[in-house]
């Protein structure tokens, strides 16, 4: 089972491919989408779909772990990112990718252990788990390999959180 | 000139088709799309962008109106506004459209001469201009109507919001 993991963005959408090896997750691939201001937001948007619909036509995951989106930052971030999140998961939707959501607390329970670990404890975990030299960077793509790493050690644990 | 104008929502999403004949607003078409909370979120926002992928088919708009995102409601609404409006946009861009977009003040003073006009007056404006017998309903049909004219007198006045 191969898991494209997305945090979305309007500016920048990190991804990573996680493949589950027996229960066990093995890195495939990260990177991040990055759109520019002067596209305007409807250029933006697009832009994403296409490099999303362009991973999934390269890679053909099953599965799109992603973040719930909670209203815990500033407003202009919620909109901006929610935008960006429905389009991805859309995106995922329409080429028969099921959709699954995990929160914050979640994602830290399944890769460090427990809820309330600091974002380096993460890309540590992170690191670790996939076997990487280094950590994934930039943030966005080490968080979507997390919410990836998630899903894998959910469906071992059968506590998916399907949307 | 075809103006598509979208009132989004995961739940439900207003569409109106107004149609610029020598600057004038006249009446194509509206409605609703409606969702279900058993179709999941992946499942509604995927609808809402067949829906308008078909819209987009059978009647051919160039442009796309949409309100501006606001964050003046509680934040479970604008998440889930955010994310079918970034599919609405998108999915208009994909296809071509050009996409525009306008504050609640500006489709205000567009419709009813004035920013702070009362939602029936709005109503009661957008079916004058359009020669309706009735007020165009449910209130989001009415409101996508309101930006599609907004965006029409707009174009006459030449004080476009692209985005």
């Amino acid at each position: 089972m191969l898991v494209l993991g997305i945090d979305p963005g309007t500016a920048i959408t990190g991804f990573g491919l996680v493949e589950s090896r027996g229960g066990r997750a093995c890195l495939v691939g990260y990177g991040v989408i990055r759109t520019e201001p002067q596209q305007g937001m409807a250029g933006r948007l697009l832009e994403i779909h296409n490099r999303i619909d362009r991973l999934i036509d390269i890679h053909g995951p099953e599965v799109l772990a992603i973040e719930e989106l909670f209203f815990n930052r500033n407003a202009k971030t919620v909109i901006s990112v929610g935008q960006a999140r429905g389009v991805a998961v859309m995106t995922a939707a329409r080429r028969g990718l099921r959709v699954y959501e995990y929160t914050p607390l979640q994602v830290k329970q399944a890769v460090v252990g427990y809820g309330n670990a600091a974002k380096h404890q993460v890309q540590a975990m992170v690191k670790a788990i996939l076997g990487m030299e280094e950590k994934p960077r930039p943030d966005d793509a080490a968080d979507a390999l997390a919410v990836a790493i998630c899903h894998v050690h959910s469906a071992r644990l059968g506590t998916l959180g399907r949307v």
